[in-house]
């Protein structure tokens, strides 16, 4: 018997060689385009020559594949942001719907705006009232009960422009990039300043990344062990660590604990991860995702309360980081815009 | 070109699901061991039994590859913690290296115990005396800094009771295991009450197991930008997260975001974590070694000041959980041991 398993073995490790070679050539030209969704131009050029560079092994900013960190804002990097965070809209929802327990938040700030529910009023709240709304909706539960909350959610509320599931408004080519960087071996982890506990019960499904990949903000929980021996992980109302800012390396450091040759933003609170992965040693790329495309998606930048793009922009001309047009280099933006041309 | 990577891809893709078919074909006769450190026996079985029972498709008790998260912890479970803990021998050596610098350590507490190098004096300090210890040894620099200043210390420095590099008294059979369940499409982390940034510099090296796979206690970091661009993440001498205890199974949560289906421990530091483990909801080992072995390695366990196994033992005991008898379980202990039966 054992021989049999160890020809087996043989031939599937010969075979599995021939992927690395595969992986490994050299430059050629591409068979396949691995990022359909985006248009030719500088920034497709610059990913798709990177990648080249760090995976070939007789190149000299060959990076080996444990080194292959990749990490992703999550908010307006992956999926649109506009007009108010995702999450933001889970806990305005989240809102509305303990009103009914509350009544006197009709007339109670901040919960009275929420339930109004002006975009305006609701993106230029102070850190006290988000945090308000954040006890209420994200706090005093079970770990397990919030995840069912968010499944829930993410399932079935809609996005209010588009009509569309939230999680069908990730980035095509995001997603592209995502699948082409793991075929190369990187490890793809969204760094967000999102709540870590929101986004981990969908990242897995819709990015192909698992919870143990997804850094983000937190609270405080504690775990409790209760007469009957079952345990459980209680949220409280206290913030434990923000994943934005000079908080991403910080955030890197801590959950992945190497420095990325990849990083990808959208929004001033990028601009330190960025810099930490350009201060790297190694080959590495920095990107932006800049929204130009009011028809298909939103165009913001310097003046916006969401996604607020000025000093990362900046640095990213003045330091030749790659910087994404989305109008001019994004031939899709959203998956659904594909199947409707083809139901035409 | 296209038909040929397809059929390329077409070939690969059978031959991968040849694997898949390989793991999870019906139980039979195992060909080899996958475990030879470990002696027959009701701990062996029952890792091997739980093995086959989740990675079996056909099994009541599958469980699907991503949600295959195994925990250890570390000192004590996958190498030695006697007569301290490696992390505060590390501390030792280096206030002793520091204190060529700082004359007035050797009469100023906790300094001088340290100098002098009393285990008894040293495993019983309290927190206060620890803190002051770690705050000049492992805070006030860059986390570059700290990990080289590691790196360094565990290729060089030696146990003084076998004097022999600290990464060689990791247990083999726990080695054998973590590459077992690996093989088995288990993701393996290290989920340890030790500094987080302390491991990471060699747990790839030591136990396959990638930085971005280790949990640990930490303190808080600050990024910097300097004036030329370069940056830095600074070490204060402020704790952040304690990782042991009920800390453990919310590390898992914070890092991981998933219930372990395995958890091994060796300690009381370990109960909660094997505790949150044995509540999920799926097929779950929970094991801990004892150590029983005064001659090949240490004897120790409800008395004892590093390592006290007290609660988590009658737990263990009263629910059932796998105990591992070092002495009668492992056949070797230290890889070691073989090499000096090998060159008699």
């Amino acid at each position: 018997m054992l021989h049999i398993v160890t020809r087996r073995a043989a031939l599937i490790a010969v075979l599995l060689a021939g992927i690395g070679i595969t992986s490994t050539a050299p430059a050629q030209q591409p068979t396949s385009d691995p990022l359909p969704s985006w248009n030719d131009g500088t920034p497709k050029s610059a990913i798709i020559d990177f990648v080249g560079r760090v995976t070939r092994e007789t190149s000299s900013d060959f990076v080996p594949a444990p080194e292959r960190i990749a990490t992703f804002d999550n908010d307006g990097t992956l999926w649109a942001e506009q007009p108010i965070y995702v999450q933001f809209a889970f806990a305005v929802d989240r809102v509305r719907a303990l009103a009914s327990k509350h009544p006197d938040w009709k007339r109670k700030p901040p919960f009275k705006a929420v339930i109004e529910g002006d975009p305006k009023a609701l993106a230029a709240m102070g850190e006290k009232e988000l945090l308000t709304i954040i006890a209420v909706t994200h706090a005093n539960m079970t770990t397990d009960d919030f995840t069912r909350t968010v499944s829930d959610w993410i399932t079935t509320a809609k996005h209010p422009r588009f009509d569309r599931l939230y999680t069908d408004l990730v980035y095509q080519p995001m997603v592209e990039l995502l699948g082409y960087l793991r075929a190369n071996a990187f490890k793809t982890f969204i760094v967000s300043g999102g709540g870590v506990e929101f986004m981990r019960p969908w990242s897995e499904r819709v990015y192909g990344i698992p919870p143990e990949q997804v850094v983000g903000s937190s609270g405080v929980t504690k775990f409790q062990l209760r007469p009957d021996r079952k345990t459980l992980l209680w949220k409280e109302a206290k913030v434990e660590f923000i994943d934005d800012g000079p908080g991403k390396p910080v955030g890197i450091n801590r959950f992945i604990g190497r420095r990325p040759i990849f990083a990808f933003g959208n929004s001033d609170g990028d601009l330190q991860m960025l810099q930490w992965t350009a201060d790297g040693s190694r080959a590495r790329f920095m990107g932006l995702v800049h929204h130009t495309d009011a028809e298909r998606e939103w165009a913001y930048d310097r003046q916006s309360h969401v996604g607020k793009l000025d000093r990362a922009l900046d640095e990213a001309n003045a330091r030749g980081w790659t910087v994404v047009d989305m109008k001019r280099d994004w031939r899709t933006v959203f998956q659904f815009e594909d199947a409707t041309v083809g139901a035409r």
